[in-house]
């Protein structure tokens, strides 16, 4: 115990939030090894380079028949969720908008490319010259996993340096692709939208993180750690974009056609029955039954993340709503009694309470796909619809639907596993005293890392006279 | 006389706005219900269920052909209409910011469902087997469906309690499933985008109710009932979302091929030319020809309600042009002088002008479209084209245009009849005394229904330490 | 110089902002000029036009092989980046919001209706009837010709009168569509995202603008030219709608198939390389390590300007990085010294940049497409991709690609001239002493041409009662 004690008592010497050095070293050497990697592996697939013209004649294609134009408006919703949905909906502290959007920003940017060469190593690798072939399904698959990153952010959103959500991306992105290519791959569990593979390895590995990097002393910010009426407006826009792309997100990259088609369809009515849901319970839970922006802008989602393995499937429209029902009352109450219970005896502070929107509906996700799975029948899929839709081909050409069921259970126990392990290890990483972290009473501020504009000119109404303005900071 | 006088008073009792039990009641009530009519009414259709690979191969078809891909790049530029663009719109007051983007959110959520059952019943039905089928095009209806009600909500922004608001869409839903059998299926008239079934009804039916729940002190709530510079801001999000997806409103289902093409483009081209009309008017109506927000928020989309009808037809791009210009003129000056006279003398309140931007506009997409409905030739069309573009096929084959013509102008008269006296309808019942509406003198106010977050720290610039702080509240 | 300094003192008398006359004149002027216009030059093409039906068949088409199906999703996100994120972009001033997004949105639906006529005569006159015929490629290359017309705002943004802008407007509009044909069809060079053809013209235009409107007294409105909090938040909504819809800007109209797809990749991967290098060198440059939200606003987008060029060409992944690395260095590098070496010396005063966001990208992109271009190979494109891709075909059949090379550079050089010299000449027509400019010590203010909602009510926390409020007038 003593070594840990003196551990953390090196970790917590005075904070230096000083990252002059440490930021630029980071993005420029990564940058650079990006550049090399991909010089080294990645080239264009057949429908993204010059020779798609002979290709397309050779297998008597249309144009429109290349997958750009099957994914491309998914894609481009995905993206919107990453770095608008994403960045806006953590904007909702009163003065954490910039490190909100801004390291979002930052570390999706790198985590995508870094995703391109860990996914494609074990996805898209042409074995013939060694080269990882891309086209627009692995820029969606790159952005599903930094979306894995910034769900862990949310949790030590406002505690952590630049160079640290950096590190974060680094290993968040590495045990990503191992855990998904363990759960798709050999597992060969589906997993269309990701409750597993990214919301509940995502929640859980920040949680572990955030839980490594407790705080003792952080009620010294509790002055920051709220919103003003602005902020809770931009976070707004975070909320209603990944509300209304979350049906691409599920969609983007299941099966041509109907699959594409029906994961469409079950989220955007999953989502619809999660907004009614978490209104009530935010509604009954406060007094005289006002509701609360927080519920609002994070539990309304929670049906999108719970309905993301079994998208694809034959839910049926009424079992997507059932779906929704259920988590956006779960991840309300979350908010409502366990956010505050894990704090407080669990040490784990959570910020955008991940556990309530990502890891708790995450982990329904998955368990409703396993259901869902296992009581798949040819009666209702057809037998081709069936062998199309779990992939029922090659080596797994044999599998009953309730063995997929059980496979489907053990992906979900992958995830959390991935999670909590890589979420502690990361987490003593970030434990040490080199990353610029700020100190206890300087958390939830954009101070420590970004120039701010923060004066404002107030003068009383009376006096229509420049000369007499008194200036005020003003946390706005 | 004497009844409907203490009816009032029974009415104007002192206000309670806890909506406590009512809403989350509400809530949990009609969701419910939903999932018990989903399970007995709603199925995937044959390109969103996995016998799609089946149906396809036996009619000789590419996965590309599903329908998806054709419409669902237009699904969700409507649904960003729906959420941001209408909730976004609504921001525009100083202190109701919350209510608009969530209340919004809300309605939408449920409208949906409802609107999945309601049009199903009318439009999807699959007799063989009693079941509504559902894929893409039903979901773009039922973004168009809530549309209705979102206009609806403009009129009476700021004066009603989220319980009224379920109720008003609850009814109008159902109204509006109704109103658009009729138009487009008895009288066969056609209205791509909605300017009749859609905005003239959600117009007239918003009005109506507004003037049934007239407030004569409601000049208590002055000092609420304006904007600050942050919140006309927000408002433009909303302003620019629906201006730049209005094209795919208005193209989202008709034909596909040029009739999607075509509904882009002429909505494309009104929508510009209205925002040249609309700042005209707006500095040629203000002192020092200064631009007036308000103006620039909401006739600048005038155009885009009043091609809505004719968006499918051979309109010609002067054509379209020429509507937009009129539409911006007429919407501004119905903010600058309409509305403050509908105040004063027909007892209408209506809080977003919806009147100038929905209903004036809508009646006039509903004469244009009569009109080039019945100016509609052969020559110009094609034989095949015309026949294609008015459905002229089955009982209707051998309707003459000019007839068309007048069958478009009596679904104009359904559209407003039906919104009138609906409007009287459903007002009549939110003014009965149960349903936790604000007090007159605390109208556009978040507070009666949401936590607010309005503690600000201010504090003079020279003073560095945190010690001195003033707590300002402050309405931002 | 008598002559010229009396001129000058003719512009610089007391500034006059009312533009109550002049706007709503040019206003309704114009845009019945363009419904004549348009009345009598455009009309349908053959995929918009109902003749769609009988052309497909004669041509064996399926519906989703119209190019509406190919290229409506990217001209929606185009949409988007020229009305949000050009408008957006420029909020971040504390009180130039309206105008930053309410001009924008004039000028930019101006322009898009001229840019259909001036480009239409230039690449869509059907010889055989004298018209223009549109499609959805021709609203895409609309938005592209308003987009160069838009950076040029950004120079004079907050120092120029809406009346200015138009006339700006009009005149770019036109130089653009006539250095487009120079460029495009004469040179016969390839600028798929328009790094030479928008950005290098659009920002040399207004630099040479701003450079003729040199205000040397524009200290005097010093204290509105920053920004505040929320208003830094506004503006990094522009950014992210620019920079996520970028590949959709670049693959717009970029060949059918591999073309779209691959200049999709390429600018994804520039744009992400960008982010990295943009933040290490705006943290090395500043005291303790603090990132300037200016330079993540824009610094962050130079990586697709300058990816414009050559996306289209096998540029390889690892190439596009190579340029985002670059570009995110030397634009945050142009912030930090070009800028206010260019406002001292060179009396240039560029509000926001635009030669480090689009000016010197431009030329980059132009220098990589020429480069990229002559080193292009058979046995990298394939014989029919080399073709395709740089479209020699009819006259063009027999260049070479270092002939291409040439070429490339050749209208580089065009698009630097036609910027720098009618940015002059379009600068001496502004300074004109009628248009409404405001002065010197009013710039960057909306209150000259915007009806402001200024006053907020600021009241002391302890006192409850609504009586004892003060009212100050608060910059928000």
């Amino acid at each position: 115990m003593g070594a840990a004690q003196s551990f953390r008592e090196l970790c917590d010497r005075t904070k230096n939030t000083n990252v002059r050095l440490s930021l630029p070293a980071v993005c420029i050497v990564w940058q650079t090894a990006m550049i090399i990697l991909f010089g080294v592996f990645i080239r264009y697939n057949e429908e993204s380079d010059t020779h798609w013209v002979e290709y397309r004649k050779e297998n008597n294609l249309s144009d429109i028949q290349n997958d750009f134009y099957f994914r491309y408006p998914s894609f481009q919703d995905v993206h919107v969720m990453i770095f608008v949905g994403f960045g806006f909906l953590m904007t909702f502290l009163q003065r954490y908008s910039f490190g909100a959007v801004g390291f979002n920003f930052l570390i999706a940017a790198f985590g995508l490319q870094w995703a391109l060469l860990m996914q494609g190593w074990f996805h898209s690798l042409d074995y013939t010259d060694g080269k990882i072939k891309i086209g627009v399904e692995n820029l969606i698959n790159a952005d599903f996993c930094v979306a894995g990153c910034l769900i862990a952010y949310g949790a030590v959103l406002g505690k952590v340096s630049p160079v640290q959500l950096l590190v974060l991306t680094l290993f968040g992105i590495t045990l990503f692709a191992v855990e998904e290519y363990i759960i798709l791959d050999l597992i060969h569990a589906k997993d269309a939208g990701g409750s597993m593979v990214i919301h509940t390895f995502g929640g859980y590995y920040g949680l572990s993180i955030s839980w490594m990097l407790y705080r003792p002393n952080l009620d010294q910010s509790n002055r920051l750690q709220s919103s003003v009426y602005h902020s809770d407006v931009f976070a707004m826009i975070g909320t209603l974009f990944l509300w209304m792309f979350w049906p691409s997100f599920n969609s983007a990259i299941t099966d041509h056609g109907d699959g594409q088609h029906r994961a469409a369809i079950n989220t955007y009515l999953a989502l619809a029955s999660t907004v009614l849901t978490t209104v009530a319970v935010s509604s009954l839970f406060q007094k005289h039954g006002k509701l609360d922006m927080v519920h609002i802008q994070n539990s309304t989602l929670a049906g999108g993340v719970a309905v993301g393995t079994a998208a694809e499937f034959m839910l049926m429209p009424y079992g997507s709503l059932i779906v929704g029902f259920c988590c956006g009352i779960i991840s309300t109450l979350g908010y409502i009694f366990l956010t505050p219970f894990m704090e407080k005896y669990l040490k784990i502070q959570d910020t955008c309470g991940i556990h309530n929107l990502h890891a708790m509906p995450g982990v329904i996700g998955g368990i409703v796909g396993a259901i869902t799975a296992a009581a798949a029948t040819e009666s209702v899929y057809g037998a081709e619809g069936l062998r199309n839709t779990f992939d029922f081909e090659g080596e797994f050409a044999d599998r009953s639907t309730s063995k997929q069921g059980g496979h489907q259970a053990a992906g979900l126990c992958v995830a959390i596993c991935f999670g909590v392990g890589g979420g502690i290890l990361v987490g003593f990483i970030l434990r040490l005293p080199i990353w610029g972290d700020p100190a206890d009473d300087n958390c939830f501020n954009d101070e420590p890392y970004w120039e701010m504009p923060y004066i404002l000119r107030i003068f009383p109404a009376e006096i229509q006279q420049y000369k007499s303005i008194q200036t005020y900071k003003i946390f706005i």
